[in-house]
């Protein structure tokens, strides 16, 4: 257990507790009294017919949802849907690397996968509100993982879907490129195989993680541009160390790769034999397959593939300059297009 | 002075050495005789009207060029030019930070940039075979910041040149690309701020320098299509090891470091006070700017915004789903594509 002030409803707003009990994983660990931190929004309607799930993403929790894409002035509006925002395990606010003090503390956290994500949903929305039928699920990038598991695992629960920015069969490429992720993270000396003493401990390591980010996670254009301007930032390097930097470096090392070994590992897939398209194919949801223009690893290309596999979806594609971090909102033109497309979805039949 | 037997002609093929003699670099310092290694193919003919220049890029040497480039087969046809492949200062050949055994050994090594290269080569021309107009000066990548060079501080003396998968001006997102990729050996606690007794210590961050050349030397859909099948490798980690780290893991990391610095600071409007229209105005040239279609950090966008700053230019996108590295000629429709342009490039008067 290591005590990281970042992971606390001071930083990331309120939220609650679930207790799934002694949760088995895919992998074959057993997480006593795993916990999942969700948030809700809104009030769930006698008939339990306005649920929407959101998930969450790599290093995200549900605070940036609260705080850029959840309102009345949005499409997903509290006023007409009880919205549920859960943090995947591992991202420091439910049960993670850091904050278990049992056998499976630190380094000795086990493998988990969007599958054991998504069943752990499923328990909460179930035994603690009831939900057996969800409006719509939408996440973006390793939250996308986790719709698409949602919506071919749980294909008669899921009304609708809208992956942005991710995929459902993570490719080679992502793979690769979040390899270096983690290995700017363990080649770091201070990071002592995982049993560092203090988050950050870690830092130089932290550090060059977020500068890979800098590369793969904007676009070119948005370095050429200076997009960084219109944010707030006097420089490339003030933005690299008071933006990206700053994001980072107070989140807790395994905790990041707890979510990097299940983003590397995204595959709806494996429940068809590796048959994409049969696993696809299961899909019931009406889905929106929402890439974003210029995102660098899960380029429009991949995603708009995945979109032909899947009965009557559309692929929605999303402009954005910022590329794949424009999912934190950075760009005025970002949130109208996002509340259009799930505007539009929510209102089709289902 | 380190002993590396990979910077050796038993690696590289036969070479030939020009002393400069005492080098002043841009940074203000002098390298006392600094050596040029070159390899030439063909005849200089009698009124020195069919030379032909060669730059190169980062790590590579001649080599490459006289195994894919330069043949009868090729437009680069030794039967009708003169060709000079000369290797950057920092590649391992010429004069660099391991193969210097005073005052400016290993990480003492001065800062060179690319009008150093290129002043150093219009001396080793002119004053080795008297060659004072070039039909064709071409390089990729770095040799491609190279060919911009001559073009810009020498107009009188380039009749063509060709810039492929390169850039005149480095834009912010490679500069940053490039910090990852140095940070990746400076790293390594075995790097000793340089002062490491061989170059294999530093195995660890040549390796990791080699992953995230994975991840942008080549194309997301490179990875996808499994591309690294017809190249004979059996998995992708293979490929990863078998290709990419043993390409990288021969190399002295300081002579690396000394090309990264230089890469990243390539520039033309340096001779117009940052006015890169003014700079790119000044080209006599007949220019072909050749951006590889899959290049993810020398992206088409880019070279064709330069491209239009070019008078009598054309803009030919050289069709590569590898990426940046189809620079090796590792698809079969490379090299064609390459000749197709070279060779009308060539036939065109000037």
């Amino acid at each position: 257990m290591i005590e990281n002030p970042y992971y606390s409803p001071e930083v990331h707003g309120p939220y609650e507790m679930f207790d799934l009990g002694d949760f088995t994983l895919e992998e074959g660990y057993t997480l006593r009294s795993c916990q999942l931190a969700y948030a809700t929004f809104g009030e769930l309607s006698p008939a339990k017919d306005n649920a929407v799930l959101v998930t969450t993403w790599y290093s995200g929790t549900h605070q940036i949802f609260a705080d850029v894409y959840i309102g009345p002035e949005h499409a997903l509006d509290p006023e007409k849907y009880f919205i549920v925002v859960v943090n995947q395990i591992g991202n420091g606010l439910s049960t993670s690397p850091h904050n278990t003090d049992d056998a499976f503390s630190k380094a000795k956290f086990p493998h988990v996968r969007i599958g054991d994500d998504v069943r752990a949903q499923e328990q909460l929305l179930r035994e603690r509100f009831g939900i057996e039928e969800l409006q719509l699920v939408v996440g973006g990038s390793m939250g996308a993982q986790q719709t698409y598991e949602w919506a071919v695992r749980f294909p008669e629960k899921v009304k609708r879907a809208a992956a942005i920015a991710g995929t459902a069969k993570n490719t080679p490429h992502d793979f690769l490129y979040t390899e270096t992720l983690i290995e700017a993270i363990t080649s770091d000396p201070e990071f002592l195989d995982g049993w560092y003493e203090c988050s950050s401990d870690v830092r130089a390591g932290l550090d060059r993680h977020a500068r890979i980010w800098s590369v793969m996670g904007f676009s070119t254009e948005f370095w050429k541009q200076e997009q960084w301007r219109p944010l707030g930032f006097a420089s490339e390097a003030d933005f690299q160390i008071g933006f990206m930097e700053a994001y980072f470096r107070v989140m807790d090392p395994n905790d990041l790769l707890c979510m990097a070994w299940k983003w590397q590992r995204g595959d709806v897939s494996r429940h068809t034999g590796g048959d994409l398209a049969a696993a696809l194919g299961r899909i019931q949801a009406r889905m929106f397959v929402m890439p974003i223009s210029e995102d660098m690893f899960f380029p429009v290309r991949d995603c708009a593939a995945e979109q032909k596999l899947i009965p009557g979806s559309e692929l929605r594609v999303v402009d954005s300059i910022a590329g794949h971090l424009g999912l934190f909102g950075l760009e005025p033109d970002y949130m109208p297009q996002i509340d259009q497309h799930l505007g539009e979805l929510l209102e089709q039949p289902a």
